[in-house]
């Protein structure tokens, strides 16, 4: 579990926005694109169709940009990035798939869950598809070396989201439980992107371990952040339904630390909304307004920039260039976004 | 698509047992199912329980067994083939756990399913982890022609069973369909299971392909007799619930055979059943009686014994021991199970 850092390197920050990074990334990421577009195809038209619905549906991409924008900052000039970027979105994409159905949910990015559209059983079994054929296009890239670091990512993944099914109406769940789960179902692939972009590159470990450092923290800081707008995102800009996680008792820090610091009354709420699941019209509402009085928002975002930080004290180790910049407006806009 | 092989090689046939082969590979067997334990542990305590309801819940470890008798077929002295025989059957599991989930079943191996145990969220989260974990066995063991046969079969597995979703509720699905999808849901992993045992062995390619051919007709045969036993098993040999298939609308060749023979009535009967999905009770007691009367059940298993021949046939590239024999035997005892 990677402790809550402690940097403090404000200054001389580019202005948050992940436009930079899109600029220079736009002709890679239309590679990438591509080979999304042409590797999730089949036989079997309801596949294309069901990963397609959730692959257009305006992502951002994060994950493979990270393992494109490694590979280039370390000075990687050849080809393989593209595939194994596509690899890293179509594990996303699978986790994406299980999880609205793991959760019953029916708005993802906006728009439909396919398993709402679809139904449960494609979209496992759909997921599973774009599982096989991440670990496909790995297997054509043949680094042994990325596929252990992806395969194993993965079943950390899983180990992640096991771990949070077990702490879900559990208020008796710790903080390092909690960034137990979030470090595993979220920043271990954040973390794993970057860092193969510096093994395809070939370059020494301090630089893997600085990329990898750097995806980990940009991982939680994004992980938190969502956390957060789970209880304040405005729904048109979010694209998913506002206190899902309140709804399915998931233990976020927000709920953490307003019941750390909320008094008997408000305890017993979170007790009998989140453990024993009686929830009524009006609580989500309640629940918004305890955490925004206990500060706990705000105490969220403030560990987010803090693991942002980090994120950007990690990229140290390169040189600076327009692409380390954009990656540390990459980072600013992960605790300044509202979707 | 393999077409229905004729072959009539009955003469000089073992006696129909998995016996035999459970015998020569006891040792072999006793160290994947430890490898089984250890690899499927996690800190997550929920994970190795739940994969251990199932893992430990008496399957036949027919696939695991493939690879190991494959190997030492192919004169292989080492030790990959116990891992990758652990790689084949967790594969294998999660597919077991997902497919309960898609098919909501509540019995499997004549214990309740992990689904019904613990609820379908960590059965499909644990397939996940399966999954990635006989992946991480793979990589471990560093073959990519391995990686490159159980990447692509376990794409393959998966558009199977999206397939089989389609067709389901299609009484118009046709034979050739039908064979489509067992060949990939359930023959793609006999094939790569058996074939992976001569290429760790560095085996010529002819061996490979007998190999794989040999695996493929005996998990073509292999679910032609599970489609079967659906309307004839005992329960409590079976394991399984007896008209699972029926009652989710699935369209196995018993159905496909005794609607073709049936007459009107009986096609309405179908078509009410299948397609429209309206069962009352009693008409999984008609169902059975009508396959029973249209011969369906006969012809069935007449072809699983065809395709359980082109499996022996196949063994021929080896010469005659002891192990072909045992693999023989098991090929036999696939048409002749209960169970």
């Amino acid at each position: 579990m990677a402790p809550l850092p402690s940097v403090n390197p404000r200054e001389n920050r580019p202005v948050p926005s992940l436009d930079p990074l899109l600029g220079l990334l736009k002709d890679d990421l239309a590679r990438v694109n591509a080979l999304i577009v042409a590797r999730m195809d089949s036989p079997v038209a309801l596949i294309p169709q069901l990963a397609g619905h959730i692959v257009s549906a305006g992502g951002k991409r994060l994950r493979p940009m990270l393992t494109l924008a490694s590979a280039r900052l370390c000075g990687y000039r050849g080809e393989r990035h593209f595939a194994l970027a596509a690899a890293v979105e179509f594990i996303h994409t699978a986790t994406l798939l299980h999880d609205d159905v793991v959760d019953a949910s029916d708005l993802r990015r906006g728009r439909d869950t396919a398993n709402a559209v679809w139904g449960n059983k494609p979209a496992v079994l759909v997921g599973d598809f774009l599982f096989a054929r991440s670990f496909q296009l790995m297997v054509e890239d043949g680094s042994l070396r990325v596929l252990e670091i992806l395969s194993r990512t993965a079943a950390v993944i899983a180990e992640g989201e096991v771990h949070q099914l077990i702490t879900a109406n559990d208020v008796a769940t710790t903080e390092a439980a909690y960034l137990e789960v979030i470090e595993a179902k979220t920043a271990a692939l954040f973390a794993a992107a970057s860092r193969i972009g510096a093994v395809i590159a070939e370059r020494p470990p301090d630089e893997e371990s600085a990329l990898e450092s750097f995806g980990r923290n940009l991982g939680i800081a994004y992980q938190l952040v969502d956390d957060m707008l789970d209880f304040s995102a405005r729904e048109s800009e979010f694209g998913k339904s506002v206190g899902d996680d309140f709804r399915d008792g998931k233990i976020t820090l927000p709920i953490l630390i307003a019941l750390a610091r909320g008094d008997a009354d408000e305890r017993a709420f979170w007790r009998r909304t989140l453990e024993e699941r009686e929830q009524a019209p009006g609580d989500l509402e309640r629940a918004i307004r305890l955490v925004e009085r206990r500060g706990a928002l705000s105490e969220t975002l403030a560990r987010a920039i803090c693991y942002a930080d980090a994120a950007v004290a990690a990229l140290r180790a390169f040189p600076d260039s327009p692409l380390r910049r954009a990656l540390e407006a990459a980072a600013g806009f992960v605790t300044e976004r509202g979707y």
